[in-house]
């Protein structure tokens, strides 16, 4: 099968039919190859892992769910290396197409399900956000995503990376889509009632480079007019870059416990930004690791206090659009750390977040935010849906 | 002198008249056994403490003002070894009995003296507070507490552990004993006016367990009540944990200065985990403690800030109430670092706290504080007496 978008994984293409009747029938989707696939290897983004791991006899819980509504897999997609990238570029696999802006990377870690669903090979697809592989490919492609609350799904089958932090998380380009999907994957009705309350996340707005913020004025005001109050607040009090730095202490800690016995045992080829990551996160120190731990409790405190029922907060996905492809890695660290600001929230508080296309910088999208309270994530898909249905009023 | 309570230091107990006039006339009280009594070793907490310095030839100040207002001095309590310690389980001594949660621990490093109050044995007890040591085992035992303003009270006669952070402070099952016994020790009339604004810390009561917030909400809205007014703020911006990390430098590198001379003159036997502390200590590098004096800076400017005259701040004592007796040390340490997040504004910015009993977990005291700007300890004890009178009103 060619597939000029790079969004599948090499190879024959797995597909197997959904349910004959179900919500989601007549739907396709694809697979992060992160989720097992019952007699399939799961590749995980590096080729010593299929070779070194069991080919699962289950499909996950994910994989199982969608097509038990009646969704149909018609294939498993590039990933960045097990999880541990956030720009969409595996040094093994390639860079999947960002069928909006062709000369820029798709994010990732789930690269290549977003650029499948981008580009219209399927109309849904699975991906894994621990720190933001939902959410920035999405923003960088354009697409509705969606970050589960922490702990709320199933995440047997899936190949885990952090766990305190690990959700299962999907892809859509049509809020009608997104909404049919994701009703099924959480169990639960949308809702017709939308919040009352809007906060704007000030501080994630002056992060976010200066077009950027301008980009999402528009959608903002639109928001604001559908839940009909809006006001400023810092959503990190005690910094963006003070909780990434929490986030990017615990997440490779976790990381590390989760690869070492892999790594120990059959010594994995890996490119070396990878192999960095994890040796950096073998090395953190107890004092760095409580310290951050600690502030985990402050930033959790924050979003509970922030976000009661009724009450959503917006904030860019990203800083920046998708930048260009094949940048210097020093350039590209930067670029990640940046990100992180405004993506840590969710790994540390596991509060549940959409991404909502609608915007671009030069015609490149970025997409806008929306976060609520543990738990608001059929919500927070209600707004979504609203949000496109009030484009050709407001 | 049978003593189930294990509240007293092992051996006779002394005991010393007061004077046979005075506000305090027939109340009696204890002293932790940091403070100098005139004829008797000062003990410290650790064994090797009273066999290595000279006994003393004066009362402490604070001994000495509560003899000369009357009240009778009926023993010296048992402390965490040389007041490093919060949780007050002393590895020679044993643990002082907690009376309202028999299983749990009373808190520390003012153990024996909370636990004597709590128990009835006397009336009031002297404790000192350098990171927590009377707020905390006020909190965990159900009393009336205060850490003074620093620097207010005279120290002389008290083991010192961080000098900038050292307060004398004491307790009282009942409000206007603690009233009395306040007076008398501040100086100071308590005021019939009480402060005209409330501040909510909200980032405190975000940090602590949801169940303690919960608890002490009833007690937030008397409060409230009696002050007429009430307003949401993060009391550390920065970070709970920041001002902790901060308070955690200077503290640990002053008490190194302290005990050095004596660690390495007469190699007393410690507690493994209070000779890890002074070692941690030793360690702390300039670059460190110089951020952390910026940071107490940055505290103390936000205290002046929130705390003008007529404002208060209220904020759970403790993030949790007194935890079992004989964790792991592993589970312990965990503990402190999250007391620590809830109590270290007091060393690190010098103003004084009182703890209100009134709330509790399943059936285990959890204290309420109220902190006002330096100076307002009367006010803080007006408050604490009025609320009391409240109870019954609201």
């Amino acid at each position: 099968m060619d597939d000029p978008t790079n969004a599948f994984i090499p190879g024959p293409r797995v597909r197997i039919e959904g349910a004959t009747h179900g919500p989601l029938h007549g739907l396709t989707f694809a697979a992060k190859d992160l989720f097992d696939v019952a007699g399939h290897p799961t590749g995980g983004g590096n080729h010593d892992w299929a070779r070194t791991n069991p080919v699962p006899t289950r499909h996950a819980w994910a994989v199982q769910t969608l097509l038990d509504a009646g969704a149909t897999l018609i294939g498993k997609t590039i990933t960045d290396e097990v999880s541990l990238g956030i720009l969409g570029e595996n040094a093994f696999d390639g860079t999947p197409l960002n069928s909006k802006a062709p000369d820029r990377v798709p994010g990732g870690s789930s690269s290549g399900s977003a650029a499948a669903v981008a580009a219209g090979l399927c109309d849904t697809a699975l991906g894994t956000d621990t720190g933001g592989s939902v959410r920035v490919p999405a923003s960088f492609c354009g697409l509705y995503g969606i970050r589960p609350t922490h702990g709320r799904l199933e995440l047997s089958g899936m190949l885990p990376q952090a766990p305190m932090s690990d959700t299962t998380g999907w892809f859509a380009r049509d809020p009608e889509t997104f909404a049919r999907v994701s009703s099924v994957m959480l169990g639960e009705e949308i809702p017709a009632t939308l919040p009352s309350h809007l906060i704007v996340a000030v501080d994630a707005f002056g992060f976010a480079d200066a077009e950027v913020a301008a980009a999402l004025r528009p959608m903002v005001d639109r928001l604001a007019a559908l839940i009909g109050s809006a006001r400023d607040e810092l959503m990190a009090p005690q910094g963006l870059s003070v909780w990434s730095r929490a986030q990017r202490t615990l997440q490779p800690v976790e990381a590390w416990q989760t690869f070492r016995p892999w790594v120990e045992r059959d010594n994995p080829r890996m490119a070396f930004n990878v192999a960095r990551g994890l040796v950096a996160g073998s090395m953190i120190g107890e004092a760095e690791r409580e310290w951050a731990g600690l502030m985990r409790q402050e930033a959790r405190g924050r979003m509970a206090y922030l976000l009661p029922p009724g009450t959503i907060l917006c904030l860019p996905t990203t800083p920046f659009p998708a930048p260009k492809k094949g940048l210097p890695l020093a350039v590209l660290n930067l670029l990640r750390a940046r990100i992180s600001c405004l993506c840590s929230h969710g790994g540390l508080t596991g509060v549940p977040q959409v991404s909502l296309p609608g915007a671009a910088v030069e015609g490149v999208p970025i997409g806008l935010s929306i976060v609520g309270g543990r738990g608001s994530d059929a919500t927070l898909v209600a707004v979504a849906r609203a949000m496109a249905g009030s484009r050709y009023v407001a």
